[in-house]
């Protein structure tokens, strides 16, 4: 097997190829991509017993691990940035060791390349090719660059340039102020850059309560940072910085995955894989060129951020889960649409369920009986926020007219823990009534939620 | 009205005596004691209509507020003993004031001065008297002092004590290895003090399941406080330190509430009041000396840490609602079997439901049918964790043979707002495997919960 790709684990570990495929290995599932889509649903599917390949042309962990979430959080816990650029070269590598210590599972192959579609039960792989009749894309995303004037200016980076300076910034601007400019502003701000915001937006987050996004830019506006809103920039030659981050969003990465072999005709380089609930591609618009058994379901899913539905690491981890649960038969209760998310400014701010805009926006006067509540609570009047000298902070909790709990967006100390709280009584249909009759720890910041009830 | 009580707020809020009684003033509810468990029936019964009068012989807020759980968090998250002093001075004065705004709702009267029982319905307090067909007492617990020999040596002081000292002790001791002791023995090393405890028991925190008990005492001996366990203080004089604290717990204050009045008679000085299922005083030997309707069911409550059942401020606070809903004749859900608890360590420390221990101890090689599962989880193994520097702590839940969530110990960073989590889900009487397909924020301390359940 002189063209085989370069497989770690062992062969003995490997299906043969069967006589109907030209690949070289065959397994119960294929996954394109190590991130945590990918590596989650290796795991989870190597733990139920099914033969996996995995397929990665970087390192294993995905831009979350690598150059996302976690290395901005040694960041964001970190005094200085010398002691951030420390932690994250001891931190990152610990944890790209624990998903290689996960992927080295019996079942699993882990096969390092750049993975291309031959046709839909088939993959290319460097000079080797493998089969599976169930193939999970999880490609994750990249940086999307915006065609704006000067974009070539040797000053700009994206998040992972940013992480990879050696010197802490004099001025940082910041163009977006989506969840990775913001992020990236508040720490750097308290490493002692000058940093500046520019948004083309009236205000921050979308995905967060306006209300609650405004206290939060307000927030980091008297801590420091410079925020320029329903900016457009024309050219980056005009803005005065020593580093401009590029922070406008992130597209699927898709490229170089011949997803014409298998029928996926993408409008466009920016354009997510669609998928339905079981996140199975949709739609094969000619099937019969590409590969699929014409009107039988196909075996090709998407999760994570290349299908652009929730582009956040736990929901990827979930998606990945219900889709090797839809391979096996089986069924599961995961709420896609009770979605939580964090924001890890200083303080951090987090939401599930729609935002009060959202919810006003659905409530016409006509249908003023299926209309929402909306309680506060704020963090001065909390005591462990006062004792912590974390008084900046509110939250607000939405209800429908049953009295059931739908969303709760919040800023300030630990309100991804109590989002995260209301997220799961969510799950289980609670309303505020009985939230009320809950007891909550104190002195914790917890009480902030059954305050809202009162 | 010259024998009147020092009454706050407005005259024209006080019911005028009816003529049966010898009161000076009477009210829908009488509250003795205006810490968590007081203060917040006063709030609660005033929103729904009722007339209260309160009555506070030091300060509001209970210990809790003034020398309890608010002082020691300002302590805990200070770096320094100087931040710490300054922090308290300023936070507990702060939300005494927020107290004293609740206090002043229309419907509340306070009063300043000691209570004591006159009657079933009247208490006197200072030189005048108030009545009420319902009594609330709600007077708290003081430290317990054990009659070691040497226990009047001037170094020994209570929390209390210890609060209030000037200049940080070279060398403390402390005497119990409960929460009081572990909290303060966690901070004031780190403050630089040399910390010894002396422990009677094995395992220090009785409460904690003695797995998360023990490594965290290991964590604190590593931090470099000294633990003597199975250790008996037989004399305060052998023991070498500046200062001692004594925290062998704290009992139900009794005292002067001449409780013989209204028929309570207590085995001794540390004994609670015993109350039923809705905080109502349970028993009344003799009732035909007690001024209470012979037959009748009484309208005295004990709640919070005067009837000793569960010595937590969100447990008086909560008893506080019940007693309250009884006296409306409404019902509740509070479930009071479902009692979280923190511990404010670092790491801190946090547990629902039984210890491993007590589960052990109730399953029996015969009822292996009505067995437990305890699965585990390492803070170590969590992103957020390492990226935040705080890799110590072990999650342990339990579920029963049915796969019903029944407990959570655990240690280790944000351990409390984990535990609440749990607490939550519990009161939705959710099983393992609902918990497990509920999405966790990444990347956050609450996946280890999520870990867990894999």
């Amino acid at each position: 097997m002189n063209n085989s790709p370069a497989v770690s684990g062992s062969p003995a570990d490997i299906t043969t190829t069967p006589a109907a495929s030209a690949a070289d290995f065959s397994a119960d599932v294929i996954i394109i991509g190590a991130g945590p889509g990918g590596y989650r649903a290796a795991e989870y599917a190597a733990k139920q017993g099914l033969k996996v390949i995995i397929i990665e042309q970087s390192e294993v962990g995905g831009t979350c691990l690598n150059v996302g979430c976690i290395p901005t959080k040694t960041y964001v816990h970190s005094a200085t940035f010398a002691e951030a650029r420390e932690r994250m070269a001891q931190v990152v590598p610990q944890l790209r060791a624990g998903v290689e210590t996960i992927l080295s599972h019996p079942n699993i192959t882990l096969v390092r390349g750049r993975a291309s579609f031959i046709d839909a039960n088939t993959v290319n792989v460097g000079s080797g090719s493998v089969a599976s009749k169930n193939i999970i894309i999880a490609t994750g995303s990249e940086t999307k660059w915006l065609p704006i004037k000067g974009i070539d200016d040797p000053r700009v980076v994206d998040s992972t340039g940013l992480l990879n300076l050696d010197t802490l910034p004099k001025r940082l601007a910041i163009i977006g102020a989506g969840v990775i400019g913001m992020e990236f502003a508040s720490v750097f701000n308290r490493f002692g850059s000058e940093v500046t915001v520019i948004e083309y937006l009236k205000e921050c987050l979308p995905a967060l309560d306006s209300d609650i996004a405004k206290r939060l830019r307000k927030t980091m506006e008297k801590r420091g940072v410079t925020f320029k809103m329903k900016t457009a920039v024309e050219n980056v030659a005009d803005i005065d910085a020593d580093v401009i981050l590029m922070a406008t969003g992130r597209r699927p990465r898709t490229e170089g995955l011949c997803l014409g072999r298998v029928g996926i005709a993408l409008p466009n380089a920016n354009s997510p894989i669609p998928v339905d609930e079981n996140f199975r591609v949709a739609t094969v618009p000619d099937a019969s060129a590409s590969g699929f058994p014409s009107g039988s379901p196909s075996g090709l899913y998407a999760i994570g951020d290349v299908n652009g539905k929730q582009m956040l690491a736990h929901a990827a981890e979930m998606q990945a889960v219900r889709a090797v649960n839809h391979i096996l038969g089986r069924k599961d209760n995961i709420r896609f649409d009770i979605m939580p998310a964090a924001i890890f400014t200083e303080p951090e701010a987090a939401c599930v369920g729609p935002t009060e805009d959202a919810l006003k926006a659905a409530t016409t006067p006509a249908a003023s009986a299926s209309g929402y509540s909306c309680r506060k609570a704020f963090w001065r009047a909390n005591g462990k926020a006062l004792a912590m000298g974390e008084t900046e902070g509110m939250l607000k909790l939405f209800s429908d007219a049953g009295d059931r709990i739908i969303g709760c967006h919040a800023y300030g100390a630990h309100s991804a823990d109590i989002v995260q709280e209301v997220s799961a009584l969510m799950c289980r249909d609670t309303t505020v009534d009985q939230l009320r009759d809950m007891v909550h720890i104190h002195p914790t910041l917890n009480e902030i939620l059954k305050a809202a009830t009162d």
